[in-house]
């Protein structure tokens, strides 16, 4: 089966068993919103590329870590998008979900996500319950207080912003995850794989900073120009978008050559160059090698 | 060591570890806001006593389950109060969280508490992992869809509501928690435990409609009078006051005589006993036994 084939079931079945039999309907379909269509699924793609290139010897516990890292990535986007935060009305092309719902089923939607990403993980735990224990580990780690995501929402709200640790906790704390828990999936070392996760997320920082400089509003499916709007810190401002693409190769060769020896690792350098094309948005490129453009 | 001083000194612990070195200072000081002073601790100190009388046999671990019940409350209650929701000014007798430090971080400090129940039991694993595992899955129903406390929430913004999955998921959710945690953290089975919980959830909820109904905001530390206000349904309003206290005393009848053979059986119904004496406004008690007063 194809991996985005995959993932596309796990979150399914997984979102079905949320939704329940006697629940609140609102609610029930708000899971379902929030969590499709998926856009690219980047960071569960990345998982379960690692857990393949390491063997993939329990696919039921791959499958869930991807879901659990997937509703989590979602759950956090439709509590950006609140009033309170960025107050966005669309995402991925459609209202977003307090917009097509209301404020109060956002929250809980977001966190009935949160929720549901530790559920699927201690469900799919099996005959192999440490390494279950492990991806929740990593998953908490990565999402909440003091490293995670929640952390890097959280480093928004202050006058004096440690710009590593926001960059690393804002972007980075999903991608990290991803890598760590699809080699644990398979019953793999989490450490080795943090480097490869935290350099894709640096990359995908660039590329995001470039989308949202040069894309407009139909290709993203969200408002464009936000960064320069609200003054935030961007790859683009810094080093131009010439500046920037370069940024964004080097870091993934960085990211490349660190893929620890393992069964799949000619197959997973492969994807991650493949996949990181279609990050940068064409004009960018185009610009960039035709400098006097 | 006292149960309370042990729920206290584990809160501490975790809510430390949470704020971490490097973090956001506002988000990790309204982590600590959010949890102390600690209230009633009723869930955690229902978990720790059907632990204890269940033999506690991994009291780290039974630590852990109590806090991650408290801060899945805490995360409730800081979200509850949010202007979408309850737009409470206060809480615990102070400002909540949102009006003490903002609705982002209100937001941020919730879904943070909420990973931190996930966490704190994957770090209590150990040697017992498929403990913790149930923990988890136990913790994960009780506060997710569709059958915890989101959903119990989620039923507010419903125009046809299922009464009995609304109280159950509401109130009910977290102290079934609460019994099947404890047993399970002492490595007891969780089936037999749900139905005290269950009892113990109806009866808190007739007791905070007779304090919603008979209590001032100094001794509520919250407004009173909102079931009133908001139209809910309540066991004042459905049966009177003597006729709630009656209620409140027979679920209670029923609740001790649920509490399945085990070591500490006859310490753990004196203590259901003591604490829910304590629930029950006096003034109430005072007006059942007196019918003319």
């Amino acid at each position: 089966m194809k991996i985005s084939d995959r993932i596309e079931a796990a979150m399914t079945t997984a979102i079905r068993q949320g939704q329940g039999g006697i629940a609140p309907a609102k609610l029930a379909a708000a899971l379902d919103y929030a969590v499709t269509p998926g856009g690219a699924r980047i960071r569960p793609t990345i998982l379960m590329s690692v857990a393949m290139a390491c063997g993939d010897d329990r696919p039921p516990l791959a499958d869930a870590a991807a879901v659990a890292l997937e509703v989590i990535h979602c759950a956090s986007l439709v509590h950006d998008d609140l009033p309170c935060f960025d107050d966005a009305d669309m995402r991925r092309g459609k209202p977003a979900v307090h917009r097509a719902f209301s404020e109060p089923l956002a929250v809980l939607t977001g966190d009935s996500l949160i929720v549901m990403g530790f559920q699927v993980l201690a469900a799919a735990a099996g005959h192999t319950p440490h390494r279950a224990i492990q991806l929740i580990d990593i998953l908490g780690t990565r999402t909440g207080m003091p490293f995670g995501i929640c952390a890097g929402q959280g480093w928004e709200s202050e006058s004096q912003i440690d710009l590593s640790a926001y960059h690393q906790a804002k972007t980075g704390a999903l991608f990290i995850a991803a890598t760590q828990m699809g080699a644990v999936a398979a019953g793999q070392e989490a450490e080795p794989w943090a480097e490869l996760g935290a350099r894709i997320g640096e990359a995908f920082q660039v590329a995001d900073d470039l989308r949202d400089a040069l894309c407009d509003e139909d290709v993203l499916g969200k408002p464009a120009g936000q960064d320069d709007l609200h003054g935030r810190p961007n790859a683009v401002a810094s080093f131009g978008v010439q500046g920037a693409v370069q940024r964004f190769d080097d870091i993934l060769g960085g990211a490349i050559a660190s893929i620890p020896a393992c069964p799949g690792e000619a197959a997973l350098a492969q994807m991650v160059r493949a996949y990181a094309d279609r990050l940068v948005p064409a004009g960018a490129r185009r610009r960039s090698t035709v400098p006097g453009e």
